[in-house]
């Protein structure tokens, strides 16, 4: 018989089709499934299964980081507040030359899990060189990832000679498609800058014929647009259409640069985009039009970019981020809610790397990718609305018990109430 | 014989000029003042001095909340999202005539101190109505505080006629100047387009009498900079200096809306400024110009503001979010950098607020206001800056133990090393 676990005594936000909030609500797992869900039904017993109490505290999907390059965080404040060539020329490019190795990079992965898990993390979309090392900590840490191998077109770790670099990344595909049934591997193309046009097509083809994700950063910095235009005429996004690149199972990272028919193609194509604010904003990259982009309906999550650039995996405050900047930028205190945010951050981030059908949401027969969150902290209190309390005040520490696929991969004491009411519903 | 306290082995930060980094170190505290601090001495011994063991964290200044309502906690997430008119008139205002009474204040004063206390905030400026209930909860609590009595030419809490505003003011400082030797009193006009000029004249000149600081809410929101013309046919800064309002006594809250020569007159007049990078964000107020005015040597602190418009009193997200979005805005990486965004959570909020000679930083003969950072987090490791780590990666909830005037306000159970590792110093 499988493994039963019921949570209980909780808001229940789904984050299914019309963001419902259900207090006193509970979910009952069933192996690595979520069975059911729904208000508390007075009397009802749970004969043989495992409770989990959730205090009060907000039962919601777990997130979705939708780009990180885990192994960098061996490189977590190394170098901040420089422009952007000295800053990878001499700090990251050298570090990356001299500190990793596959033990590096399955060491500072397995951290990184351990620091998203924490922060209510439950699935990320990982793209670095030597991903065979990442995709073993990964699996061995219980987050359920997209892991990426690296593609460019200079010499790089793991691929000195990069006329190897589509064929390595077969190779990682190949390898690591039975790791685990919780990590999907993936091809990941650095840009349209570092790949040439044989490269950029040889790595999409070799994606289709394997059937998995293919991702690219995109319109990053406010250079690459006019690098493009110049060697294509073309606008960055155009140029990536006309190779054939763009299509659902592609998923576009920053898109920082865009015009409005870029955002056009973006939606007939149907590829996931990727909004990392933070990233963005610390190296000083611009901001992305995500509030044309959620208004012409484009799926679009949220990802915290590697730590050399965040400097944290933190999807709380990527959300808060999310939320408030491009109200400033655009002085439109409407744009981007709260509820919009969160969609990002869970569901709408699982459609963007392929995973819609698995997580981002509570519904039964999805993955039991389910976190708690406590409520009861002094800077969570009031809570008028959850979506407003998780977006605009509640931090990644708030978070207190983590599932992924059926199994606890974090935990922490349960809340202490410091105001001594009792905040359940019902 | 005065209590003595030595905090010892930890990383310390003083903010003083050069900001050092001063690795195991020690700071000796003789009743609410610093009598000592510096690199650790070997072999010296500390007879009778209570020992706190800082378990090889960051020892640094308590930060300075250069501006919140404090009483506005009770409505966090009431709102959001919504135009600044809707918010207001159809929210917070119907929620203020509602709720506010001298108990509400009382009560959520003290939760808000707590919250800002938990996070490592030893000094808050505050302005709101009613304020004489929440000085006394904030002398209560612990914190240290400047308290502003609103002044506004409508009927507010506690001062139905408007015309007796100031009277009403003045009765508030003479009453608390002697409440709290931590709780210093203050008139906050609530500002330009809401205060006549009569009132504006009559508020600093108080100020003046009494020797207090004067807040002003100032060139806020996008409106404001073409009502202030239309009326004066002055920029909202030249018509508070045509008022001689202007002096280092005066407190000027936001100032997002700014011309060059405005930061000329500001600098030449010698007020304090504090940035409320989030506030205005969400409020879709704008970007104020902080790096043109941090260029110019002004007196920059930041501030959280109140719970209805952030929705949290947090220091770290507010310096993370304030190095972060002028970068973005201006495409230029190298703006606030975390040393500057550090001193102004600390040093040059304290100046700002005219307590610059009291707290801020840590140096022999200022209040002992001193906190303590856990930095064996997941999301603090590894820790290649301290300054780095403090602004990009540290939450409010890593702050473990926390002093104001030489007593314990806050703490709790040191951080067990996740890692297993030994980060001390020396």
């Amino acid at each position: 018989m499988e493994n039963e676990i019921v949570i209980h005594n909780g808001t229940l936000l789904t984050m299914e089709q019309g963001l419902p909030v259900i207090e006193n609500a509970f979910v009952r797992i069933k192996g690595d499934k979520i069975a059911e869900c729904g208000p508390a039904v007075p009397g009802r017993r749970w004969e043989g299964a495992t409770l989990m109490d959730a205090c009060g505290g907000i039962i919601m999907p777990g997130l979705v980081n939708g780009h990180t390059h885990t192994p960098m965080s061996m490189f977590r404040g190394l170098a901040d507040d420089l422009p952007l060539d000295v800053w990878l020329n001499e700090h990251i490019f050298p570090a990356e030359a001299r500190d990793i190795n596959p033990e590096s990079v399955a060491q500072w992965t397995a951290h990184s899990c351990r620091e998203m898990l924490a922060g209510g993390i439950t699935t990320c979309c990982d793209g670095y060189f030597l991903e065979s090392h990442a995709a073993k900590a990964m699996a061995d840490s219980g987050i359920r990832a997209v892991a990426g191998q690296g593609v460019i077109d200079y010499p790089a770790p793991g691929v000195p000679d990069p006329s190897n670099n589509i064929a390595h990344a077969k190779d990682f595909i190949e390898k690591n498609g039975t790791l685990s049934p919780r990590v999907t591997p993936s091809i990941f193309c650095h840009s349209p800058y570092t790949c040439s046009k044989q490269t950029l097509v040889a790595g999409k083809n070799l994606a289709r014929d394997k059937g998995v994700l293919f991702q690219i950063h995109t319109a990053e910095t406010r250079a690459e647009p006019g690098m493009i235009k110049e060697n294509t005429g073309l606008s960055v996004i155009a140029y990536l259409d006309s190779l054939g690149i763009l299509d659902p199972d592609t998923l576009l990272i920053h898109c920082v640069w865009l015009n409005e028919n870029d955002i056009g193609i973006i939606d007939k194509r149907g590829c996931g985009v990727i909004h990392c604010p933070e990233s963005n904003m610390k190296l000083a990259s611009g901001v992305a039009p995500v509030p044309d982009m959620v208004a012409a309906d484009l799926t679009v999550g949220l990802g915290t970019d590697g730590c050399a650039s965040n400097n944290d995996q933190d999807m709380f405050s990527e959300m808060d981020t999310a939320a408030k900047l491009h109200k400033a930028v655009r002085l439109d205190s409407c744009v981007m809610d709260a509820r919009t945010c969160l969609k990002m951050a869970t569901i709408d981030g699982a459609k963007a790397l392929g995973l819609g059908d698995v997580t981002g949401s509570i519904h039964p027969g999805k993955a039991a990718d389910i976190i708690v969150v406590d409520t009861t902290g002094l800077h969570m209190t009031p809570m008028h609305d959850p979506y407003s309390g998780l977006v605009y005040a509640a931090r990644a520490s708030d978070v207190f018990w983590v599932m992924v696929d059926g199994k606890v991969c974090f935990k922490k004491s349960p809340p202490v109430n410091p105001l001594g009411t009792d905040r359940r519903a019902g």
